[in-house]
């Protein structure tokens, strides 16, 4: 569990306490079992284009569906709350499991199923209210991506969860190759990191004195607070415009960015690559004052945002773009949305990895 | 929590131990709070056929999927480990939320999404069993039903979880009708009632010598040996051949039977009627031994399998049948797969409600 804080263990009776971080098993642990028990379909260099590949660590399932010429794309994801409201914490979790149809190219979901845990102890007409605020937010998010909840399943747990399986029936001419990064592409960053980060500082800081105190002086409230509203904001905004985008401007390769941080799913995509390529991470896009804070915790990697490990919740899209679409892929962005997307690092001659580049430059971002 | 028994809530450090029930909230709570959160699209009487309908309760999610005649069916489902096998509690976790499809009429997958928590109270190398079995037993069964794992989500949780999002894209020629029950029609159930009360009753004899003391005397170790093989081996038998047949029969209703007990799901299926009908369960056939346990346990209805409400896991289809094809179907699907099916009750005229009648005749299965 070492890049994975451990969520709160005491019964929350009182209130709607967020339980820090989606606590994923680690990469390394969950591709061994994987690759053990299911079948990797990751692309080879030998197989022509159009290939769309299913490697252990594809953002989304991609099935042909039986119907000619239509794919099946599909993808779920949830986690423990990292925000107080519930209202809120339902928009993140139907924005982060959307995502990851998004990353793939794929801008119009069919439908969404909802996984949600009302936390077993919670006070029953407690419980109602959250549970009632969760399955709004989510909803409401949905729609707001074109879509709508059409089921789900409900249940009791310790900690509560939200999250579902986004779905899409795809024509095949509407499926975007995202294997084809070459030698010389340039690599996006649609969100600033930082994003745990700044949920874990801002629960140290109302409710876990002892571990705030580690980085008094290093940070302070006013910064930490504003880095929470940043991240909460952040982790709300849909990657479809990021999706639609992309497709416009040629995209070469695709993922957004969660559990396992930037530098891992860089290597996620890497792998999937039909060339021999290498991502390097040139420099690193973070919410204003998060960085800082890695060397300073007491376990001094727990974060790892510095090397690219910190895990993200509802993360942007990293993206390799031809060299001469970069600037009118940043500009769009911009103005459609009113958020800067970052030049993070390039695509040279490799293996098929990703690396974050030493020393890091890190962009404190405003 | 009245008709859900609490998981166990003792970390679990030393073995892959069953957490009782498939915990879900309330079905009375749980309707309350989709109903003012979610759109229903029940059907009505004056709905044309042929009439897909979507109320809140329906076994699966069915939506028009964007390409011309094509629908996405989805379902999502997942719980806490009921028996100690974790290989099994796999096939039953696959089997349980394939069940959905095949209770919509859908005998054909396309593909799952696996949803799998390890146990963080559990040491790494034996989570790392546990996964490695569970998922193993998970794949098999998917691949058994002709279908396969494309993807999924896998987190820490204090308590293990298994389950699943099941998907398949169907041309709307090969869709079934089930909201066409007419008075006179007879309803089937394909497997024995009882699978919790076994698993309960095996998990007081093995480690709650203080409940189990409190049926000591109405059942004995023997019979409740018995009735967990039994139910453990009903709950990883695919539903599969029991949906072919119901086409095949040409059922006019149907749905599984999980967690809301039978009377639970036959309310379900009831209110999504087109025509003002009433199900009514004449008798239900329980595993043996089971249904006599009712009136002993301290909360006097704690089980209330003689009432129709205890949950089931991966239970049979309830199928409402026009009476000269019961016959057909109940001699087929034995021979098929050597499991007897029942009939257990009769469409009246009513107002899409169902009951159990009283005195109700239970049947006791061996």
């Amino acid at each position: 569990m070492k890049d994975c804080i451990p969520p709160l263990k005491e019964p929350k009776t009182s209130q709607f306490e967020p339980q820090s971080v989606g606590c994923k098993i680690p990469q390394v642990e969950l591709e061994g079992l994987l690759e053990r028990c299911l079948t990797d379909h990751s692309c080879q260099e030998s197989d022509p284009p159009p290939s769309f590949c299913q490697g252990i660590g594809s953002d989304c399932s991609l099935q042909p569906s039986g119907v000619p010429d239509v794919f099946l794309a599909s993808t779920t994801d949830f986690f423990y709350p990292l925000v107080e409201d519930p209202y809120v914490m339902g928009k993140i979790g139907a924005t982060n499991v959307l995502s990851d149809l998004y990353a793939a190219g794929i801008t119009s979901c069919t439908n969404v199923l909802m996984i949600l845990a009302g936390s077993s102890d919670m006070p029953l007409e407690e419980r109602r209210i959250v549970l009632e605020l969760m399955i709004k937010g989510f909803s409401d998010q949905v729609e707001k991506a074109g879509s709508k909840v059409t089921g789900g399943q409900t249940i009791f747990n310790p900690w509560p969860m939200i999250g579902g399986t986004a779905m899409s029936v795809v024509p095949k001419g509407e499926l975007v190759q995202l294997s084809e990064s070459q030698v010389g592409d340039i690599l996006v960053l649609t969100k600033p990191l930082g994003t745990q980060v700044a949920v874990n500082l801002h629960q140290w800081l109302v409710s876990k004195p002892d571990l705030w105190k580690q980085v008094e002086g290093v940070t302070d409230e006013g910064e930490v607070l504003w880095a929470y509203d940043v991240a909460t904001e952040s982790m709300q905004r849909l990657n479809r415009t990021a999706a639609i985008l992309m497709k416009k401007y040629n995209a070469h390769a695709a993922t957004d960015v969660t559990g396992f941080g930037i530098l891992g799913h860089a290597k996620n995509l890497a792998r999937q690559q039909r060339r021999h390529v290498t991502f390097v991470l040139e420099c690193l896009p973070c919410i204003k004052g998060m960085a800082k804070v890695d060397g300073w915790v007491r376990q001094g990697d727990r974060f790892q945002l510095r090397r690219g490990l910190s895990a993200e919740t509802s993360g942007g899209l990293l993206i390799a773009f031809p060299v001469d679409n970069v600037e009118g892929f940043l500009n769009e962005i911009y103005l459609e949305e009113g958020w800067r997307s970052f030049v993070v690092g390039r695509v040279v001659d490799g293996n098929r990895d990703a690396y974050v580049k030493e020393p890091i430059e890190i962009i404190d971002v405003e």
